[in-house]
């Protein structure tokens, strides 16, 4: 009665210039999950976790991500959903192997892949056979900025935003992480997500536009990097961003990409300015790399809440990469570079083996 | 030597819900213009005006418009671009007789028109031969929000921005009106306007979905409709338009338009809360219609600074229209109604024969 699938979820860059909490786009780099369910070869060692669940790690964040069952993001948002479908734990012998590409804390969507991996964990292990549209509803109890999620689970360069609730919708929602993630009484099933809490679009992406990741060596919580943000806006940069975001959608979709279209319509003035305090050289690069110092670049913006720097471009990705690595290293930053591209199919399940 | 030429500008609606200064819909509702230079028809009459042009007019803003050629826009406008262009006038003989279909002061982009037939106009008396793009920068020296021109002038659904000026242009760009429009001496030629002031793009609309312009009578001016603005806005309020922004541009696309998707995405929190002080009902009407309420019904939004409101429909128009004009005549307002189409081709000169 063995079981095995193989979850693919790809890391996310959010924001993309003018599109604050908007804007998300999945990029073709992994995290990747292997699972097992074989009471009779793991049985024995899953008994000794609370939830039935062994994890084994490499890659991006070993030393920081905890393998405990109760402790680990995706083992409990994987929990979350089992217990919000009345399933109390993962079945005896559950072996989760992960193999993560995605680097934390560095504006790619990691926590973001955590979460849409333990959804569609606990969508395979449950054999629920939820939509991707249902698994993105129990994501958003718990990522309440949908940007990165929606990107990561549908794929490719998309929109969104979450419903207006109900009065008991929202407590349903709003309830503290730690009562949804980290529940005292495990006994207790969680009230359901409600129905459709994401509304999103997918726009077109020219396949001739590249995203080249800058990836500076340290990290930028996105808790910090939300703290240095004003209050309030005046009305001059809120229509700047409006009218960027407006045009920015749906000028990537163009067959001949010009980057005298995106290059201005990726220019902010919500949160990459107050940013640069967290992000050293982050004004000068955003502001000196341009069409006409490096051909081939569309655009250059800041990746989430950083300290990644996404550059869209059709051409010179090495000059361009290598100059913004330069760029970074005078702030005494080291910094590694990836070419990449949109992750159109989102985050899959795969079945192995039915045994 | 006499010439003919018939200019047509259709009216829009700017805003549609959460795209404040952003968004344009052009509408099929027409200014039209009807141009005879004829020196042995027309000369002797002509040569009273200071500017050999003769001024006729009908239909809307027939009591408001004035038509003497220094004070009408439309031929303020086109004295400018003529100006610009080291030509002093019109030419002897030209007579301009106006059709207009567009109400003034009701949020459907009248001044707009006028601004964009001016030139137009000019482009034709001058034989200069601009394209658009070029005609649209002579109306962006006039008038600094992009959202009403573009779609007046390019046609369709649109989105714009105005790009970043050097310090010269900015001096070129930004003189007072009178100096454009009534400059003391009319000798010396102003500065030319710069080159590729505006950006847009086109969106994809679905011919299915209708517009209907509920157009209450009364006058809203954008000036007081812009006073009541407030100075500052919340993050929360920018990211809730953001986010709907960057859905709606999108989602009228579609081969089926949702209202699940449109309606949602047509919601405002920047503009049209505020506005409801000059306009009553306007925050009953934009939250009680629904799809629900109305099937066929995608989305309603106030039209520019009002008082027109816009709804989005595929089916029941006249049940929406005449719903909404009860609602208003519960305040005791009058209305009349429209159901219109985005004017696809924007703004258009024939030339009509050259004897």
């Amino acid at each position: 009665m063995a079981k095995e699938f193989v979850i693919k979820v790809p890391a996310s860059s959010a924001n993309i210039g003018p599109g604050f909490d908007v804007l998300g786009i999945s990029l073709n780099l992994y995290l990747t999950v292997t699972v097992k369910i074989d009471p009779v070869a793991f049985g024995e060692e899953s008994r000794k976790d609370p939830n039935n669940c062994i994890i084994v790690y490499e890659g991006e964040g070993i030393e920081q991500v905890s393998l405990r069952s109760d402790e680990n993001l995706m083992v409990q948002m994987a929990l979350f959903v089992l217990r919000s479908n009345k399933v109390r734990t993962f079945p005896l012998g559950t072996r989760v192997s992960v193999h993560n590409q995605v680097p934390l804390g560095r504006g790619l969507g990691s926590s973001g892949t955590a979460v849409v991996a333990g959804v569609l964990l606990a969508n395979a292990v449950g054999e629920f056979g939820f939509s991707k549209q249902r698994c993105l509803d129990y994501c958003l109890m718990v990522e309440r900025h949908p940007d990165n999620i929606t990107a990561t689970m549908m794929g490719g360069f998309v929109g969104s935003f979450l419903r207006k609730l109900s009065a008991s919708e929202f407590e349903t929602v709003h309830q503290p992480l730690n009562h949804l993630l980290s529940p005292e009484d495990t006994s207790v099933f969680p009230t359901d997500a409600p129905l459709n809490l994401g509304t999103h679009v997918q726009y077109s992406w020219s396949p001739k536009i590249k995203c080249i990741a800058v990836i500076p060596q340290f990290e930028v919580s996105t808790k910090l990097s939300r703290s240095v943000l004003p209050k309030s806006y005046k009305i001059s940069d809120v229509v700047f961003n409006l009218q960027r975001l407006a045009v920015l959608t749906a000028a990537v979709g163009s067959e001949n990409p010009s980057s005298d279209l995106i290059y201005p319509a990726m220019q902010d003035k919500l949160h990459q300015p107050y940013r640069t305090v967290l992000i050293p050289g982050l004004s000068s690069i955003v502001s000196e790399f341009t069409p006409e110092t490096h051909p081939g670049l569309l655009g250059i913006c800041l990746s989430g809440a950083g300290p990644t720097i996404l550059c869209l471009a059709t051409d010179n990705f090495d000059k361009i990469a290598t100059d913004v690595v330069a760029r970074f290293n005078k702030e005494n930053i080291e910094c590694r570079w990836l070419l990449l591209e949109p992750a159109y199919d989102g985050a899959t399940m795969e079945e192995m083996s039915k045994l």
